[in-house]
């Protein structure tokens, strides 16, 4: 049993969705613990807004106890100034994996997209509803909860092969605003 | 009196810098503290990396004590891999700016250029020249520890007009090589 803590970086909107990967003879399946999103304050710079992802991320580790934590490694298609902002998001999660002694993985969007979906160029719609299905969900979780999720899942999926299971999740996305 | 550490960000080498800096109705002058570069462990992976850089730059500023923290915004002429990278060194600095409380401030190459040599176009051994005669070094700083000495002193030196004055600097450039 192995609790997963996924993360869409951003910095104006970073998505988080935690699972449990039960693993035993029959196969493989995720419980959900909670997803959500992290927004930083409208007009922050950027040391505020890496703060506000750092002190709130630290929260929910805190809460939810993962073992591990997953990462997107998005930036194709990108520009070298967004790819730097994304960056420095990554480098924020980065850090704090280290000093909370959390081993990190990263996946590529496509990766997540094969295992969660079943093809490497799924919609984020797409990825919604199969985040729903997978984690018996009783509404779609937003697009950057969900693939946060996704991601914690394609993590949790290395190993044995991939059989979701029901199991008794809550769709209680947490919308975390932090006031500036 | 304002003690300032100036960093020049990267994931495989980083420049630091630390100036006090002082002003009086003759002018401004700084004063050196200490310059040196961190070494991450080669083939380490980033999230080790940024490990060792948050430790290092913690370590660094524990000793140190600065008031400010000013930073290198450079990424002009780089693709979206080498921003990304770049980003994830920044991100890095900034939540631990952040967490420690710390103002930081960033300036452009050419800023730093200008107010340290004079001209934004200035090479990387013309910083080092102006840095050990600015600060009477007794021998230049490595280029990136000069670049961080520099952008410690671009920083200072807004407000009152720049006038180098002497200071008993010593020339005692550390390596922070980190064993992996």
């Amino acid at each position: 049993m192995t609790r997963i803590l996924g993360v869409d970086p951003g910095t104006r909107v970073l998505g988080y969705g935690a699972v449990v990967r039960h693993a035993n003879n029959r196969g493989l399946r995720f419980e959900y613990l909670e997803c959500g999103v992290v927004r930083t304050p409208t007009g922050a710079d950027m040391v505020e807004r890496l703060g506000v992802i750092g002190r709130t991320l630290t929260e929910i580790i805190e809460e939810l106890r993962p073992d591990e934590l997953a990462l997107e490694k998005a930036f194709h298609g990108r520009n070298a100034a967004s790819a730097l902002k994304l960056g420095q998001a990554r480098g924020a999660i980065m850090l704090l994996a280290a000093q909370l002694g959390l081993p990190l993985a990263e996946y590529a969007p496509s990766q997540v997209k094969q295992v969660v979906v079943g093809h490497g160029r799924a919609t984020k719609h797409d990825v919604q509803q199969r985040v729903r299905l997978m984690l018996r969900l009783r509404k779609e979780p937003s697009a950057d909860a969900a693939d946060a999720l996704a991601i914690a899942m394609c993590h949790g999926s290395r190993g044995p092969s991939l059989v979701p299971v029901p199991s008794p999740g809550r769709a209680r996305p947490k919308d975390r605003k932090v006031a500036r």
